[in-house]
């Protein structure tokens, strides 16, 4: 069977540059500030059952997660946090955009190579200015034909960006760290997909039971792993 | 000299539906919290100012902006403002997200008119998600070929919507309540533009001198008026 895989997918957060530790450090500053009002177990079940009620209309994103965190604060200590405190709230996530990205180990040279022999598409989801942000802070744009930021990652939203980009399906293979996000849409349609985990993986994210025996799911530990993957996949002439 | 007008970008807040008396509405409820504290001058002049020191990080949109009240508010009051008073600004937050979205009157006949001569295309800025949820919600996305949401509305970004969509500038009409975002940049690109001013432009989009003497700039009191100025425009075999 011939793979003549023409186009590559990349997440951004998580995949090519850290994203959920700086919410991890976020959650400690948060239930620290919390602390003598809760343990941290209650803020943690809390604030995220504050975030899936707020999801559908504040999205993901930093500003909605802010709101959130600010919400559930004022809940928690019915109404008698003072505001200097959320002030700093605020101010940790004017920290949390305005922090450098770290790119993975590697990251750099995997496009690199595989740019030279395949077009390349970011697909994120999120906040439209956080990722531009973090793209022309990455260094990373010149890699891609283009880069597309959907609001959510979804059967529907992947058909928009294969169709928009003119790849088909069974040329279109995916990376990423969510199985939920950047695997199964793209395995349902047709595509192949490389999941590579990251350390932590929001709840928000989470799946039973990975696809281990799809034919066209590849779980690395790495991505630099990646380039001899993708030979191995496909043909020599291919 | 022929006008071979082939596509039509709309410009949506304000343009086919009303967005900024939302916002004036909020206004007047955030200066009424904080009337303890100092006269609605001061408090606009001050949310003004942390809305421009904070728009290259949070960007346009609703969730960025309710930020900035917070911000403002606490600086407002030295940090006696009330957790309580600030659930209220969230709440008012979530109350602008899920407003209905209320066309102007004709907008839907004179999209359908268009629809059937030029392709259609909406380019809005903002957030992703607000401008995916009030697209859906008006209706109005069967006549456009696709939509563009921006982080903003610049020669560059406008440049970039139309090498995606394969238009040549010439042969492209913008329609926008902003000179500054929806006209300014399409006419310095070599394109044409209709101005439809709205009852209220939020200073950030004022621009002192409309290009009157331009020779691709019209300006129009309603959107009903549309049609008509595009066949003025248009020879009658183009």
């Amino acid at each position: 069977m011939s793979w003549p895989i023409t186009t590559i997918g990349f997440d951004a957060d998580d995949t090519l540059w850290h994203n959920e530790n700086l919410f991890e450090d976020h959650h400690e500053k948060y239930c620290e500030l919390l602390s003598e009002y809760h343990d941290s177990s209650t803020v943690e079940k809390v604030l995220y059952e504050t975030e899936m009620k707020n999801l559908e209309l504040f999205g993901y994103g930093i500003k909605g997660f802010t709101l959130s965190c600010i919400e559930t604060a004022i809940h928690l200590t019915n109404g008698a946090i003072k505001a200097e405190e959320i002030r700093r709230i605020i101010d940790h996530c004017r920290h949390m955009l305005e922090h450098p990205v770290e790119l993975f180990e590697g990251v750099e040279s995997v496009l690199d190579t595989l740019s030279s022999k395949y077009r390349l598409i970011l697909i994120t989801k999120g906040d439209l200015r956080d990722q531009e942000r973090k793209i022309a802070k990455s260094g990373l744009a010149q890699y891609f034909d283009h880069t597309e930021v959907v609001s959510d990652k979804n059967v529907e939203s992947y058909a928009r960006v294969l169709e928009r980009s003119q790849v088909p399906i069974d040329q279109f293979l995916m990376i990423g760290n969510s199985l939920k996000s950047d695997i199964l849409p793209v395995l349902n349609l047709g595509g192949h997909g490389v999941h590579i985990p990251y350390r932590i993986t929001w709840a928000h994210e989470r799946v039973h039971s990975p696809p281990t025996d799809h034919k066209s799911f590849h779980e690395l530990e790495s991505i630099k792993q990646l380039p001899g993957l993708i030979e191995s996949i496909v043909p020599a002439n291919g």
